[in-house]
């Protein structure tokens, strides 16, 4: 079907009741009347109607025609591109600007010295099968925020570079202090690795791909298949962002040009030590002259050689330098007013600044709100408007650390706390299943419109496709739970100020698990790579549309905000539940070890002809009071369950305007009664008490934070603390429910 | 301290008490009164004293300075070196020989035609650090009985070939008829893989070792380190060893120079394809040169590539052809004559033939066999002599398939039934902890022993150090159960014809796991190695010379034969429980599979690029009438308690030598109670009701084969009869044991 004929069945019927093959189990449509639903679902076969994979690959193959990066012209260009196209839309839209740490390497250099001399390449090759490989103007492979420096020692090589892995060492004896580590990609996010590293006294770290991970094991590697090739790098940030996201030198407010800001000396976010990644190529010839013990099974990657752990007698010289300039970052932010709640706004976004070429992160993402917003822009030009505000936003310095999402967000604080319903986050997308994570006031919601959506390769809804999958994997809940869980959001994408920060009810959503490969921040993360191997064809970028453009359009359209409190307290109890459990399996791990301890059994295990410092015995855990927790859930439970019969009640029988403006007001400041002005311990800026990055592990969500990592951090009075402040903060959302019943039921 | 020394000490204090370090938890010897009790702990602490390190080394030396396989002239040498040793030591001692069919390579050849030429080499190195590496007289890596055969196809990959693969190659749509299968070794018994390749249709096999198994992904390979070289082989039968073992010509009989033998066509026990086994360095190009899927994760090996399962292009030529000879085997049986009762046998066992220098397989533990023997030698020259005899078998042709202990246990059935009370093996030994598989009736046995013996690393018992590995790896049994479970013997090793072809109580002992390495069957299986990696110092070849001698002479002391009944019966309950269990989980799986056929969830799950075959729907399993055994087993656990308390008190009170006599008899033939002379479905020669090697799957054991293996295989009316015969068994065990209680009340 034609762009052109498309366009004329949605101007020509854009209203008319178009029959899906895929309804919801019943016709309700949560937030709406069964009036408004009917009207819904006819705007949203329109918008349907209006999808066009082709302006997906149009915009794609532009925008990622030159690199992208923060600061370089291109992106400066594309800023403008989509502030016209918004505007061409009908969309009012602006470019925001603020002015953000961006540094960029001017020497990097990793040698080894001993027992033989390699100098790194540190250069991903031009081939001849993808197009923008030799591209001028790329930006080199570097780990943002690294530290400057000129260090020499020997090299350990510390498997992922985790929490796990350091016991690993100290079970052998082995100290990083003065050493220089070389970490492999995976296992948690790469900033947790150098700030591990620099904690243990490690010099510097090395990050490399290895093949076990995301190259040749995995398949055929680029141009061939799409894993990553020899040569190939994994850029990225190493900004301390399980502390704070944003510019590393203005956190909690806007780096505007004028703001206050501390000195790269004083940042708490930058990294101590240089960090820098480099391809297996460059990693084989440096873990192939490593000696000391042989690396643990699973620490064992795919390179033909014996992992060893070291120290030495491998020896590198890293020396790094920076230019540490402040660059303009282009946030382009585009509204379309609502028509009824002006001041009520759903908040879209996706960030536009890539690493390389970016054409999966972000681009792939990007163009599918282009499209969404496009589409409803069409709708828009029909006699309809949103009853609520859209505002999409096109995010800039994402990649170094969520800089253009987090600066506008804590430049724009107080109003998005007063206004803002929900954001609605992408970022890359690809051929494959429907991943929805977020608040899970929202999972009804998102549940609803994945029961809507066609999966393009086998006609059945998306819904459908990760009920299967899910299925497949022994998840058995999937056939009987109605709704799907959503997955709780730790952080990696901009979502995370509006969430964590300000306590927006969020989603991130994204297609993929069928476009694997291992091109990510690399400079073959292309426009034809993606087109081979990503999404070929677009089918999933235009799934994606419909699937976002549901959820912006029911969020700006429903009678009542489409939140279910039933699924929020069913998550938390499981969260609730979790936590106790894991004092549970603490204390018996402690109890366990302290008997093997006991039995000198460690050490009677043991190779004596091996080095191997036996673990010691640890105080027992104490049983904590969890009943403040325990009580407030089932409080939770319980308004949660009334408040949804009485919402049922009121879609059915009606209610006046102020009734149903109150119920929306206490609805869209829920999820900021989740969160805490403190923040979390030694972590002021995240705020949610529900949702978190591990403070020790990165992007991976832990759910109730402050116990969570309490208990795993075995602080016992802080976990007891940190039971009392959630139970305090359900309380008070239980409080908001009740007080909306009270409404409703008046 | 010195062998004249240690010598000294045994002449001059034989029989004086030697406080061990190591005492048991209480005084009492299973089987002993308290006075014998004192006597044996003399007995046994010179028998410490008399084993000689340097004695091991010598002999392995000298045993394996030239290839020793069956038929070749050093392997005639050995067997009249070691027969003239036991005559030294006091044994009457014979060759005892058999004519065995032992095919040798004429032509062997694989030869990849497509997509580009590679002759693959087939050829171990000669390296200097290695000085057996160049002998001549070397038997070329090949695997015996498999058939000749000239083949050309495409290659599949198949991993480890085994029953799991070929669901996942189902899955893929991928079928090995008229190809060539690739496996890597591991995962099961080698002869599995060409027995199921060719049941699948495939025209030929080539096993090949993966360095994931036992090359440089587990540590350095030789000469740095111990694991397989690049070029390395592991020969090795491929008869089917699941259906009998010995000499494929001569099933249930002795192959005597006149037995009537059959045909090698109508031998089943003869592999009906081609099968080659090759090294990573020559599967390399062969591997490479797929194409097709890619291979699962858990079927990638460690080789620098992407894993494809084809079918080719790789297109292979095996061409083989064997010279099909009867070889003799040369046995060296020795006996040492019982004082009390001459025809109670204990027989103790090691093989003697290697496929190449045989350093670790089997001369390490053969060297520890005939130092037990000198030194138990040693102590009857000092006016003592053993209960009952004791016999020592030098088995030959043990590689090809048990050839030489399976003779001789065929050829002398009725009377090794008749007086056998116990048979002991041993096979390759190296350093680490004990291994103790075997009757459960001899549990322990086995337990008190290992109990009394020093660890010679870390100076506790050996007993000590298996419970604290197993405390580590989670099995928290063992600080709790009084004896550490031994293992249920499968098959791989001598024992099997006494155990569980003739109901022989039965153990297989040895010491490993720091020995770690890659060399099993290889050309560097040698002395060189094994000095550095098998066992530095020879200290667990005389750890195990210690342990099979207390072994040895508890057997043979023993006033009551030292079995405990109690953990006989632990165990089947345990065996028991697990069937159960497993038919339980069988239906569960079918159920679940069965959801997700109607949900239609494997195919929405699986990638629509992909060829995806997705499983059909099962019949449910039906519930089966466990009641008959878990009664047998009631009544099994009711009369093993009662007989224990008798034979306590029998010990502490006394007897008549009459009442002891029936006693034994009793106890010598419970093991016999537990065959069936029907055998196993579909195999009868394996009798054992309780223990058997997998008949799908190898070496590993089946406890309750003919439930176990019926469950496994949805066949619920064999499963029923099995329950049968198996509560029929249980109850004439009991049966037994309840006459022995008669005796003993009366």
């Amino acid at each position: 079907m034609s762009f052109l004929f498309r366009i004329h069945i949605a101007v020509l019927i854009p209203f008319l009741f178009i029959a899906s093959a895929l309804e919801a189990q019943d016709d309700s449509m949560l937030g709406f009347s069964a009036e408004s639903a009917v009207f819904q679902r006819q705007l949203e076969a329109s918008l349907d109607e209006q999808i066009d994979r082709d302006n997906l690959q149009k915009w794609m193959e532009r925008i990622t025609a030159k690199p992208f990066f923060v600061g370089s012209p291109h992106n400066k260009e594309n800023a403008e591109f989509v502030k016209k196209l918004f505007q061409e839309w009908g969309y009012t839209a602006e470019i925001v600007e603020y002015q953000v740490l961006f540094p960029k390497p001017r020497i990097r250099k990793v040698e080894m010295i001993a027992p033989e001399r390699y100098q790194a390449l540190l250069e991903e090759p031009v081939i001849a099968e993808d197009s923008s490989s030799g591209v001028d103007g790329r930006l080199p492979s570097y780990n943002a925020y690294s530290a400057d420096g000129d260090v020499t020692a020997e090299l350990v090589y510390v498997n992922y570079g985790i929490p796990d892995d350091y016991k690993e060492l100290e079970r052998r004896g082995i100290d990083v202090r003065g050493k220089i580590v070389i970490a492999r990609y995976g296992g948690s996010w790469r900033g947790i690795k150098p700030k591990l590293a620099y904690e243990k006294g490690a010099l510097a770290t090395i990050l490399y791909s290895d093949p076990r991970d995301d190259g040749y094991f995995q398949g055929d590697t680029y141009p061939v298949g799409s894993f990553r090739m020899k040569w190939g790098v994994q850029r990225g940030s190493v900004t301390d962002l399980p502390l704070y996201t944003g510019d590393p030198l203005t956190p909690f407010i806007g780096a505007t040009k004028d703001a206050e800001r501390y000195s790269i000396e004083e940042s708490p976010a930058i990294m101590k030590i240089p960090v820098l990644p480099i391809s297996w190529g460059d990693a084989l010839p440096l873990l192939r002259s490593m000696g000391g013990p042989v690396a643990p099974a699973s620490w064992r990657g795919a390179l033909p050689i014996t992992y060893h752990i070291g120290p030495g007698p491998a020896t590198v010289r890293v020396h790094l330098e920076f230019d540490w300039n402040l660059e303009p970052a282009y946030n382009v932010i585009a509204r379309m007013e609502g028509s009824e709640y002006p001041d009520e706004w759903i908040i879209r976004g996706n960030h536009r600044d890539g690493w390389a070429m970016g054409a999966a992160d972000p681009i792939s993402g990007h163009v599918a709100l282009m499209e969404e917003a496009r589409a409803i822009g069409v709708l828009a030009k029909n006699n309809w408007r949103p009853k609520r505000t859209i505002v999409y936003a096109s995010w800039d310095a994402e990649e170094p650390g969520l800089l253009g999402s987090t600066e506008w967000a804590e430049d724009h604080a107080d109003e998005i706390r007063e206004k803002a319903v929900a954001y609605i986050n992408t970022d890359g997308n690809g051929r494959g299943f429907l991943r929805m994570g977020g608040s899970h006031t929202l999972e009804r919601l998102m549940n609803e419109v994945a029961r809507e959506v066609e999966d393009p390769q086998t006609g059945v809804s998306v819904w459908q496709r990760v009920q299967a999958q899910r299925a497949i994997s022994g998840n058995t809940e999937v056939t009987t739970r109605p709704d799907l869980r959503i997955n709780p959001l730790g952080s990696g994408s901009d979502y995370t100020p509006f969430l964590q920060h300000l306590g927006i009810a969020s989603l991130n959503v994204s297609y993929g698990g069928e476009n694997r490969g291992g091109v990510y921040h690399s400079q073959f993360d292309s426009f034809d790579y993606y087109k081979r191997f990503g999404d070929p064809g677009f089918h999933y970028g235009a799934t994606l549309a419909k699937t976002t453009g549901r959820l912006s359009l029911r969020l700006a359209n429903a009678n009542v905000i489409p939140m279910r409190l039933e699924n929020f307290a069913d998550n938390v109890e499981l969260y609730s539940s979790e936590v106790m459990d894991l004092l549970e399996k603490t204390r018996a791990s402690i109890d366990r070890n302290n008997q093997l301890v006991d039995m000198n059994a460690y050490s009677l295990a043991a190779d004596p002809t091996k080095t191997y410092v036996p673990p010691e015995s640890e105080d027992p855990a104490p049983y904590l009071n969890f009943a403040p927790m325990q009580n407030a859930v089932s409080r939770l439970k319980e308004s949660a369950k009334n408040l949804d019969i009485e919402m049922k009640r009121v879609m059915e029988t009606g209610a006046t305007d102020t009734e149903i403006q109150s119920l929306n007001q206490l609805l869209k400041s829920t999820e900021r009664l989740m969160t805490n002005n403190n923040g979390l311990p030694r972590r002021p800026w995240y705020r949610h008490q529900i949702y978190a990055p591990g403070f020790h592990t990165g992007y991976g969500v832990k759910t109730l934070p402050g116990i969570r990592e309490a208990i795993e951090q075995k602080d016992w009075d802080e976990a007891s603390e940190q039971i009392g402040i959630v139970a305090d903060m359900l309380n008070q959302v239980s409080e908001a429910l009740e007080q909306a019943i009270r409404i409703l039921k008046s």
